[in-house]
C-alpha cells in the first residue's frame, strides 16, 4: 500500500489523487492511500465531475480493503477545496501531509512515498527549511542531500542531472569527477535494484558543444568526465561517453543505454520533457524508501478545472507500486 | 534549380543525394542538380543499390531537361569513391563542389544551395579558413558573420541558438541584449519572408533553470533576457520569455510559438534531434541566397552501407524549393 501525499491543496494534485483512483483498473494501478485532505479532495472529485466515493480510514491495513470500493483517506489535515488560490493554510496543510507520509514510509508502513507537488516558497513561508521535498525526504531517511539522487523518468528515457538547481554560469564550476562517479554510482545501483536491470549501461553526456571538439570548445570533458568514467569502469560500472549531449536524445542513440547522466538540469529536463511531458516521473534514487513524485508542478492556474492531465501522477504511483514490489522481492 | 554540393565524398552525402533524386517522385521535391562528382554519384548510387542514371550537364538549365530522367551533374571536381575512407583529395572535392555550388546561388543561375556536410579538419587541411560553411557562405555574401544566423528546423520546431560552438562556461559571458536582439530580428524577418508567416511568434528560453526563479539561480534572465525582449516588443516583434527551457520543448508549448530562441548550442539542438532526428534541417538566416543543409555530419562510419536514412537531406532540399519559390513570389 501506498501514501499518497495531497501537495498543495491549491494545486493540481487532489484531483489527479481523484482521477488516478478512478482510473485504477484501466491503468492496473497498485493500492494507494492520501495522507489527509478528505474534504478537499471530496469536494476535488466533484469539480473534476468524478462521482467518486472518498473514505476516510485510520490506517493503511484499513486502506487496503477500502481501495477497490472508495479513495481511501488517513484522517489527517484537512481544510476548504479553493483551487486556485493558495494560501498559508494550504500551505500547512500541504507540509503536514507530506510529514504524515514520509514518516508512513520510513515506519514500513508504506511501501513507499508518492509525493504530490508543492509551492515551495509558500512552504518556506510555514517554516519548511528545505530547497525541496527530495532534501527533506532525505534528512528524515537520515542520509546526505548529495545521496539523495534525482531521476527522470518517462517511457522514453531515464535521465538524471549531475547538478541540479543552481545557475548555469556555476556548472563548470561544480562538475567533479567524484560528483560524477558517486552519483552515477547511485544511478547503477538504483537501476538494479529498482529497475531490475543487472547490468545497466548509462551513457554519460558531455558539458560543452561537440563534447569539447578535442578541447577546442572547453576542457571539462578531457578535465573532469573522462576521468569519472574511468573511474567507473574501474567499479565495474558500463559508463559510456562523453557523448556529445545533441545526438544523445535522438531515437536511435537512445536505444543504447538504460540511463543517461546530464551535467546540468535543463540538459536532463529539455529531452525528457520534450518527449514524455505528460507521463514524467521524479524518482529519488539512494534513499532507503521508495519516493516518487509526478514531473510537474502546482499548475495553480489550471487547478480545479478539469483540464490537468493525470499521467504523470498515474506513472508516478505506478513506477512506486512496481519498485517496492522489487524491493520487497529482493 | 537549386545546386546541391557534393560535400566529403567519403562521407554519406553523395549516396543521400542519389537517395534524394530516387525519392523525388514520392516526394514530390524541386529540381535539383549536384555540383560536381559524376563519377562518385555513379558509384554511391550502384553502392546504395540504386539503378539509376547519372548525366552529366554544363548549365543548370540543361539540368532542368534531364532532371526527370537522371541525376544531373555539373562537370566539375570528381575521383574516385572510397566511403569511409577520407583523404585530402577528397576534401578538394568537397571544397571544389561548395565553391561552385555557392557561386551558381550567389549569380542567381541557382534558386538556391543546399550543402553535403564536410568534414571540417580536413578542409582546413587543404586551406578552408572558416569555422564552417555557414561562414563561408556570409563571406562569399559580403555579410558579416555574426549576421548569418543558424536555424534548425524539422516537422516538430524550429530552433535558433544565440551563442553556437563555444564553451558552455563562456556562454553567459557572450550573452548580451544586443546580440539577442539583432538575431532574433533576423530570424523575425526570415519567419515573414521565408516561411510566410506573417506575424511570427518568437518565444525565448532562459539560460538558468527555472528561468532563474526570480534571480535565486542566476540574474542573467534579469539583466540581459528581459530587457532583449523589452527591446523585440518595442521593435514590434512578438517575442516572449524569458521561458523556463525545460518546459518550452514539451508538446503543448511547442503549438504557442513559431521558433524558440535558445541561449546556447544544445538547449537547442537537444530538442531538436531528441524530436526530429532524421528530418532536421539548417537553414542559414540573413544571407541574400537561400542556403539549407541537412542536420547531420559526414557519418563516414555508415558511409556506403546503404544505411545512412535520406530524411534530412530530401527535407533540406524540399525546403530551399520552398524558400525560393516564397522569395521568387515576394
Amino acid at each position: 500500500m501506498l501514501a499518497v501525499t495531497l501537495g498543495d491543496p491549491a494545486g493540481i494534485a487532489p484531483e489527479l489523487a481523484c482521477a488516478a483512483w478512478a482510473a485504477k483498473d484501466s491503468e492496473n494501478l497498485p493500492p494507494f492511500a492520501v495522507a489527509g485532505g478528505a474534504a478537499i479532495l471530496k469536494d476535488a472529485g466533484i469539480r473534476r465531475g468524478l462521482d467518486m466515493p472518498v473514505h476516510a480510514v485510520t490506517c493503511l491495513a484499513e486502506a487496503a480493503d477500502v481501495f477497490p470500493e472508495a479513495l481511501p483517506v488517513l484522517s489527517g489535515p484537512d481544510g476548504t477545496y479553493r483551487p486556485g488560490e493558495p494560501n498559508s493554510d494550504g500551505a500547512r496543510i500541504a507540509l503536514a501531509s507530506l510529514e504524515a507520509g514520509t514518516a508512513l514510509a520510513i515506519s514500513g508502513e508504506a511501501s513507499g512515498v508518492v509525493t504530490g507537488p508543492i509551492d515551495k516558497a509558500r512552504l518556506a513561508e510555514v517554516g519548511f527549511a528545505f530547497p525541496g521535498q527530495t532534501e527533506f525526504l532525505a534528512e528524515r531517511c537520515g542520509i546526505a542531500a548529495g545521496d539523495a539522487v534525482m531521476m527522470l523518468a518517462g517511457p522514453s528515457l531515464r535521465a538524471v542531472p549531475i547538478t541540479v538547481h543552481v545557475a548555469l554560469l556555476q556548472v563548470p564550476t561544480l562538475l567533479t569527477a567524484d560528483l560524477i562517479c558517486n552519483r552515477t554510482r547511485i544511478v547503477a545501483e538504483a537501476l538494479k535494484r529498482d529497475f531490475g536491470i543487472p547490468n545497466p549501461r548509462i551513457a554519460i553526456a558531455a558539458l560543452n558543444p561537440h563534447a569539447g571538439e578535442q578541447g577546442l570548445m572547453g576542457d571539462e570533458e578531457e578535465r573532469v568526465i573522462a576521468p569519472a568514467i574511468a573511474a567507473l569502469h574501474a567499479a565495474g560500472i558500463d559508463a559510456s561517453g562523453p557523448h556529445a549531449a545533441d545526438s544523445l536524445f535522438a531515437p536511435r542513440a537512445r536505444e543504447t543505454y538504460d540511463a543517461a547522466i546530464a551535467m546540468y538540469h535543463d540538459q536532463a529536463l529539455i529531452p525528457l520533457k520534450a518527449l514524455d511531458f505528460d507521463e514524467g516521473v521524479n524518482i529519488t534514487l539512494g534513499l532507503p524508501v521508495v519516493r516518487t513524485s509526478p514531473d510537474h508542478g502546482t499548475a495553480f492556474g489550471i487547478a480545479g478545472k478539469g483540464m490537468a492531465d493525470p499521467g504523470a501522477m498515474i506513472a508516478a504511483i505506478r513506477m512506486a507500486g512496481e519498485i517496492a514490489a522489487r524491493r520487497a522481492a529482493a
